[in-house]
C-alpha cells in the first residue's frame, strides 16, 4: 500500500481560480474501488496499490487537459510507500499526533 | 494572505518513521499568533500573510534540522497566493466541494 | 509529449547521502529507447510519452525501494503536458533565455 | 550552505506559455552576490545560504505576482541542507555520476 498526494493544475484558463478543474478530477475518484481519499485546500491525498495510484493519477491529468480551454497541465505527485509495516492516510496522521500529546 | 504547504523530511536518520521529527516541526507552529495550520497525512497547510510564513518554514526546517541525529533536511514548500480575492483553507475546499454538488 | 521531472528519496537508510540510490534510479534511464533525459542537483528530467513517462516513474521508485537496506521512498513527480504546441526539455529552457535576452 | 530548486507558475494568465514569467524570476537572480544558479526546464536550481535563498524565493515569486495581468502564483520551493559536508549544485551531480560509472 501506499499512500500520494496529487495536485492538478491548469495553465492559461483565463482565470486565476482552479476550483472547476480541480472538481473535474475528484469526479475521477469517486465511485473508484479499493482506495480512500481526502481533498485538502493544496491537493488531494489518495491511499491504495501503487498501480492503482499511477493509473488514477493518469486519468486525474488528463482529464483536466481535456477540458474545454486547457491547453496545459502541470501536475505534481508525492509518492510515499514503505515495505516495514502497513501505512494508511489516518495512522499517518495519527502517528505525529500521538508524538505532540507524549 | 496566502497559503502553503511544507513538508520536512530527515535523511540518514536511521529509521524509515518520520512522525518523531514531524512532530517537531508541528511544535514550532503552536502558540503562533494570526496563522491557521492543518496537518494532513503529506504535510502542513497554513494560512497567514506571506513573510509570517517564510519564517515559519524556515524555523521549521531549521528545528529538524537541529535535532539531534539529523544531519540533513529535505523540505517542500507549495505557496498558494492570490491577489484577486481573499482565500483561506477553508473556502479552497469548500470552493471545489461546491462545484463537485453541482 | 510530455516533460517530467522525478526525484526518488529513500529514508531511514542511517547515511544523509543519497547518491547511490539516484545512482540506480538513473540506471533504469539507460538504454530506455524514445526518452530523453538529464541529471540535475536536484532530479532528473525526462522527455517522452505520457505513458512511458509514468511507466518509469513506477520504475525508478520500485528499484530504489526494492534496494537493500530501503524500506520507504518518497518520490516526487512533476508533469508538464500541454496541447497548443511541441515541447521538448531544450526548448523550455531556450524559450526563456530568449526572453532573458530580449 | 543549502541548495534549493525554485518554479514560480502564474495561474489565469489566458496563455498556456509561461516563459515570460519565468524570465522576469530569473532576472532576480542576476545580479546577486553570492549565489550560484542554473536555469533548468523544470525550475531554477540556486545554491547559498538559506537565508539568501528564502528571500529570494519572496522576491522571485512576488516579481510575478507583481507582472501586469497575474493575480495569483504558486510557487514551489524544495530545499535541501546538510551538515556533514559542503554540498554544491556541481557535487551533487559529480557525486551521482561517479556511482553511474563504477
Amino acid at each position: 500500500m501506499a499512500i500520494i498526494e496529487v495536485s492538478v493544475v491548469p495553465l492559461g484558463t483565463g482565470t486565476p481560480s482552479v476550483s472547476r478543474y480541480v472538481a473535474e478530477a475528484e469526479r475521477v475518484l469517486r465511485g473508484e474501488k479499493d482506495i480512500k481519499y481526502e481533498l485538502t485546500a493544496m491537493g488531494t491525498i489518495v491511499e491504495g496499490e501503487l498501480d492503482t495510484l499511477l493509473a488514477l493519477v493518469r486519468k486525474m491529468h488528463r482529464t483536466v487537459l481535456d477540458t474545454a480551454g486547457v491547453m496545459r497541465v502541470v501536475t505534481t505527485v508525492k509518492i510515499d510507500e514503505r515495505r516495514d509495516k502497513e501505512t494508511s492516510i489516518r495512522d499517518k496522521v495519527a502517528a505525529v499526533e500521538k508524538k505532540l500529546e507524549s
